[in-house]
Formats: C-alpha cells, structure tokens, sequence
C-alpha cells in the first residue's frame, strides 16, 4: 500500500492536481463494463491528459509494480476494460480530441477517448467515412475499438478497425514513448508492431495517440430488409448472394426474437409469418445503385424472400439503423443475466451453426436468440437467464457452442476480444505452442505484467479475478 | 562442417532423394535476387514439397545452428532471399499448388511457392479478384509477397498483401508447426501473429500455406493517361483528385525518363512536350464507370492536363500495363547498374520529395529516372550508373534522400522491404528503443538466430553480408 501511494504521488505531481480519483463513490463507475464480469474497484483513476501524462503513469507503475488497466468507454462485452485487485484505471476521457481530418492525406489523427460516433460524423462532415461502426459507437471510444479491433456491420464490405490503423504512439510498460507504423498509406520498415498492438486489448503498450485512414464516402446508401419464413433458409442465403458477386456493405441477420424487439421500434410492417430477416446495405454511385439493388432483390426473390422492403427515407433508414443497435441493449431488459457472445465461423457453416445454436436452447431450456454480421459469419449468441441456478446450464451450453464453432473451423471472438470472459476457453482454439508464444511476446512488452494483468491469458485471468 | 553435412543427410532422409541440391553450377541460380546486393553461394538448396518437410528442414537446421534462407521466386529487389555464408536456401518451387478457391468464402488456400501471376489469372477465371499487383506478378511468388508486403499500384484502391491475408501454418525457427489466424474473415482471439509475420521478411518463421482473401471481380474496368507539360504539375493532381472524393484503382506516375521508354513499348501517340504521365484507371459498375471517368478527366483538364487519353480496347489496355511492369527491367538495361529505391511520403509531400530527386540528380550528376505508385505516395526512385567510381556519388544520393524521405514524415520502403540494401538506413526511421523491441521479438521467435539472418536489423546486415 506503502508504494501504491508513493506511486499515485508522483502520478499526481507529473499529471496535475485533480488527476488522480480516489473517493469510492466516483470509483464505482469504473469497476465494470457492459460485460458480466465481477466489478472490481480500483484502487485510483488515472485521468490523463496527453502522452506525457501516460509515460508519468507507466513510469511510476512500473517502479511500484502496480497495475494499470486502460479504459476507453467501458463499454466491453468481456471485461477486457476491469481492474484488478490494487490496480488503477487509466481513464482517457480528457484525451478525446480529434485533430485533424485531411482531405488530401485521407488521413485523422486522434486521440484515445474520442467517441467513435463522433469521428464518424466529424469524417462525414468532409465527404469522408471511417467504416469500423460497433454498435456501442455513441458510447465507446476510439482506444477500446482499438484495444478490441472493433467491427461492426461495415466491416463486410469495409473491414474492421485494423485495416484502417496506420500509425500510433504508444506507452510502453515502462513509460517509453514510442512511435509504431507511419503517417504513409504504404510502408514496410520493419515490423508491423501496429497490427500487433490492435487488438492486444492493452496488454502490450497503452495507444495514447493513432492516425488513422479513412475513405471517400459513398455517393448514395439504400436499406433492404428481406424476410424469411425461416430461420434455416437465410444462410444458403447469404452465400448465394457472395457467390454470385455482391458485395453489400453489410449482410445483417436477426432472428425471431431479435425481430420481436426491433419490430415495434423500427416501425416496421412485415409478413406475419416472418421468421428471420436479413438487413442489406448497398452503398456506391448512385448511377448503378438501383441496379444493382434489383439484381439483389432477385436474388432474394429467388431464393424464397417472402418480401424485400426499401428504406424510403433517410429517417426510416436511420430508425431501422437505431433499433438494430439497440438490439442488444433491449435484450438485455429481458432477463437479469446476458452473456452475448461473439462467435465467427466460415460463411457456409453458417447454417449448421445456427442449427446448433436452436438445439442448444432446447436441450437446455434456455432463451438463445441470436443476430449478427451474417456476412463474415459472426453471430451475436445471446444466453438470457434470471435465476443463479440457471447459470450452470448457460455455462456448460456456451461450452458446448464454442466446441462446435472450432469444430466449423470457427473463432471465439470476431469483434469484442477474449478479455476476462474468454479466457478459459483460449486452449480450445489455440495450440500450447501458440499461446505459450504470445505468453513470450507478453513478456517482452511487459515483463512485470503489469499492463492490463488478467486479460487474454488463460492463467493470468484465473489468477486476477473472481478475487474481487 | 561437419554439423552441416549431418543436418543434411537428416534433411534429405526426411525430404526424400533429389531434394537437397548442392552441385555448384545449380547452386548459382540461389545466391542472388534481383537487387545490387553481392551474391553469395548457399552450401546447398533444399526443395520441399511440404509443411513436413520444412518442419524437418527447419529440425535439423536448429540442431546444428544452420542459417535458412527461404526463398520464393527470387525478384526480391532488397536482397531478402540472398543467402549467408556456411547457410542453405529453402526453396519453393515444388510447393506452388493453390488448393482452392471458394466462390462463396471468397477464400484461396495457397502454398508460398505458388506465381502471384498464376493466382491472379485463377482467380480471375472463378470472376474473382486478388488485388496485390507486384511488377514481377509473372515471376514474384506468393511466399515472397507475404515476406515483404507487397503492394503494386491497385494498393491505391485495395490495400496491401497484408489485408488479403486471413491465416497460414508456420514452422518455426525449431521445426514447431503452428496455425495462426482463421479461416474467417474477423477473429481477436489472441494477438495478430498472422499480420506480424507478413512483411517480416522471413525472419520469424516461415510461411508454408496461408488462406488468403478475394474480392468479387469488379464487373469494368477502364484506363486513362493524362500528359502534363510539367513533372512539378502531377503531385498537386494527385492531391487534388483524392480531395475531390475520387477513389480510383490506381494513380501512377511516370517522369519523362519512364515515359520515353513506355512510349515506344505501348505504342503511345502523345503530346510532344509531355514531361510527366498519370496513368490512372478506374473500375467498378459499368453503369457509373462513364460518368466517373467524366468526372476525372474534367478535374485532370481543370488541373491544365495536356491530353488525356483513354486505352479503347483491353488489347490496348494490357500493352500499356505491360511496358509499364517492365519498365523497371527497361531501365536496368540502360545502365551496368541500378539502385532502385522505394520511399514513400505523404500524398501532399511528393511534389516536395520530386523536386528534390531532380535536385539531387544535379547536384550529383546523376540519371534518377522516378516513377511509382503516386496515389500512396510510394515513388520508385532509381539510381543508374555505369563506373564503380560513381558508386560513391549515388550512395551519397541515396543516404540524401532518405534524410529528406525521413524529414517529410516518410518511409524508407513501401513494398520492397528493408532487407540488406537498406539495413544501414533502419535507424534514419526507427529509434534505438524501437529497433531493440524488434529485436528482443525476434529473439522469441529465433533464439538461435537461424531464419533469414543478416536481413532487416543494421547490426545483423553488417555482420552477414559483404564478406561473401
């Protein structure tokens, strides 16, 4: 304790008076995310104001061998963004400028704490667009999106935050300040420490500045909704409509349930018998969009859509859009207890996983709806509960899921990261080799691990929490 | 010695009769690339035909401290592949199988030793479409492409090699075989080794498959040539043009030395006092392609284009790409020899960085013919000379011209990769903390120091090369 304060002293001196949180009431507010993980308070939060400040926080950290967990918008979905007993939060909220958007260099250099909605309508504002679009984008910050390798509905036709991240400054374990990747579109000096640090979820370095690319915004945007009779059907589907070449900037599915919540909210009037709907987005000219919206409706039509609706306003485009990100919020008024996981598998296994997922909730009576990025084959499982002994069956059925979903040749985490949450189940898609590498890696960047201690690793979570 | 021939008797029983080479006249044809880099004779070339045998390549090479060169089609231009003293070359040749092409994954699975030419034409033919376009597409293989990034001018539009790289099984410095990254196309499960070890120029482990992504083939494609009375006219174009939301497939530069060996090859009817080209092609819907090649040109006459002329056949078309991709051979044959440079600087800073080419060409008395890929601001900039004594004048040139690169924020290579050429030059770019970082990283993946030594790292290229 003795140099835990010794530490917050020479934070506070080297960051400003008013710097440093310790009152437990404000403390609170940064003990969890939007995940299920046990909140754990921090022992102090950190409110830095430039790089400087964080190489000060690093530096100090590292003399007293504190731990330090970063944190954007603590709106994570697996902990990635909780404390750990007798750390201390690193808040970004003071470092959310944006500093500038260049038309010519395509390029924005930003700050950790930026909301990404905010950069998507400063972006917006220049005839630009910054496609990585998580649905928490009002609320999460531009160093989690980072920090988890952000998605988002786009990123079927436009790819997820990595691809848009050319440059960054970061804070080593040790305070160093050093500057990764470059201000050039291209470039290959070495190695690309940059891609390494996306989706490290804090545990390599602390991005305290990013320049990141953007692109011209499309000329013209159109919203189809395609409705199903069932559920088995959209997949084929989904397949069917890459394989004859189109390329929507985003193939979403909800299902029954998730139509339920959206229905009413969205406004929307659909075939009674409606099952699953797909939501397609074409983007481009403007010239070839209705085309190629035809050519995508008779595809639909072809393959059993009971009706294929069009957004006819930007506002009914934008009130579809609203309700779909709600989806997960609203599901969550549903039931006590959500674990949404964010499974990927290959885009032809879709249907089989799908399957899976309906038996899953039979055989263990449990309330599974699910929705996602059907376009990438990421779906959004949810597992709703109320009671605590209900826990166990929800438990050993996530189990069984992510068994199946390495058996298609799947992923465990598309977009939100294995934080606390995932950790135990790393081995089951990863080799001891492969982790024990990384383990390695780890310790090169951070060798008194004291850089976001409990995440990712299978050990390290086991060790740091449900100790709070 | 001893050890050597030990490891290679383990490696022939494990590969098989005939894969192991080492009949001196053979050998020539391995101890070179396609750069200035002073050749040197491997003591033998072994052919693998598998992940097995690479494995057992790679035991046997840790066991008796044996450097690995591995190799794909030898067009390196930084000397990448060139071997070391007392070290083998692991060749590809017979691994060059594309294993597949899912239509409705948008997936290829490749092995390294696979022609980029080869698989562009494969995929082409399923009306799909792998974007990265290296010069040497016939000769360069896909192994190569993923050592050093490659990128050619659709990077404008489409990215690098990096962002078509979805996975790929490794062996490691020890014969451990790994599987990094998915077959889906998001995933955060771990740290991003996959994109980590592409442009690692075979220093961390070596690449035996990897699943690569395609895109839907875009449905028209068209080419157009704006001539300008000036070189000091194109880099404000470029600018302009990206400003004004153009995006197209490529924008590149042709200074007047390119274009007076283009001209005759293409069978180019231009203005007589053109000094500088664009070639800039548009693809995308047929039906908004017109209006957006209208587009462009009006802004390229706005920006006092001489001529803009658009290729009217495919015929016309692949003639003109053709004497561009062999522009770089042309220009080797004006002259005994030829550094070929591959910076990068931000688009807005290239009208600087010619203007200092031309100045250094004075100063120097020096032919430094410039041409590239402008729209990303990665500029080939060669340095041809004929008397040894001039090697001083063009090595002075060079180290000139990196300083400046560095100093308009730019990069020592775009899509070359570092090598031994540029080795000396790491530290222009990367400061001392950085490069340790890397260093230690590779300590991790090749404790031993086997893989591609004397590549990337200034101390590493000092002490392999030269003494050949």
């Amino acid at each position: 304790m003795a140099s835990l304060d010794s530490a917050l002293i020479a934070i506070e001196r080297a960051c400003g008076t008013g710097s440093v949180i310790r009152d437990p009431s404000l403390l609170e507010g940064y003990a969890h995310d939007e995940s299920e993980v046990e909140p754990c308070m921090p022992e102090a939060v950190v409110r830095a104001s430039s790089t400087a400040d964080v190489s000060a926080v690093m530096k100090a950290a590292y003399e007293h061998e504190i731990p330090v967990t970063p944190r954007g918008g603590g709106t994570g979905r697996v902990g990635g963004s909780v404390p750990v007993p007798g750390g201390i939060v690193l808040a970004f909220e003071r470092m959310n400028a944006i500093e500038g958007i260049d038309k010519s260099e395509l390029t924005t250099r930003v700050q950790p704490g930026v909301i990404t909605g905010d950069l998507k309508r400063a972006t917006e504002e220049e005839q630009l667009f910054y496609p990585p679009d998580p649905n928490s984008r009002d609320s999460c910050a531009i160093g989690g999106n980072l920090a988890a390798n952000a998605g988002g509905p786009r990123a079927f036709k436009y790819g997820v935050t990595r691809e848009y991240v050319m440059g960054m400054d970061v804070v080593m374990a040790d305070g160093t300040i050093l500057k990764l990747g470059r201000e050039t579109k291209k470039g290959v000096t070495g190695y690309d420490l940059t891609s390494l640090m996306v989706g490290s979820e804090g545990t390599l370095g602390i991005v305290t500045e990013a320049t990141l690319r953007l692109i011209p915004a499309p000329e013209a945007t159109v919203t189809a909704l395609a409705c199903f009779s069932s559920l088995d059907e959209v997949a084929p589907v989904v397949s069917s409509l890459v394989a004859q070449g189109q390329l929507p900037s985003c193939i979403e599915l909800l299902d029954q349930e998730a139509i339920r919540i959206v229905r009413p909210e969205a406004g929307l009037t659909i075939p009674n018998d409606t099952k699953a709907m797909l939501l397609i987005e074409l983007d481009g000219e403007e010239a070839s969009l209705e085309a190629e919206l035809e050519r995508t409706g008779n595809i639909l039509f072809d393959l059993d859509a009971l009706e294929v609706l069009v957004a006819q306003s930007s506002g009914e485009r934008e009130r579809l859009w609203a309700s779909r990100r709600e989806l997960s919020y609203s599901l969550k008024r549903h039931a006590k207890n959500k674990f949404s996981e964010d499974v990927v598998v290959p885009r032809t296994k879709m249907a089989e996983l799908l399957g899976y997922c309906a038996q899953l909730a039979e055989q263990h009576e449990l309330v599974v709806p699910t929705y996602g990025h059907a376009g990438d084959g990421n779906l959004h499982v949810n597992f709703l509960w109320n009671e605590p002994d209900e826990k166990r069956q929800v438990d050993a059925a996530i189990e069984a899921l992510f068994q199946r979903v390495i058996e298609l040749r799947g992923t465990l985490s598309g977009e939100h990261g294995i934080g606390v949450l995932k950790a135990p189940y790393l081995s089951m898609e990863q080799s001891p080799a492969l982790i024990a590498l990384q383990e390695k890696i780890k310790d090169v960047f951070d060798p008194k691990h004291i850089l976001n201690p409990g995440k990712i690793f299978p050990a390290d979570a086991k060790r740091f929490h449900g100790s709070c």
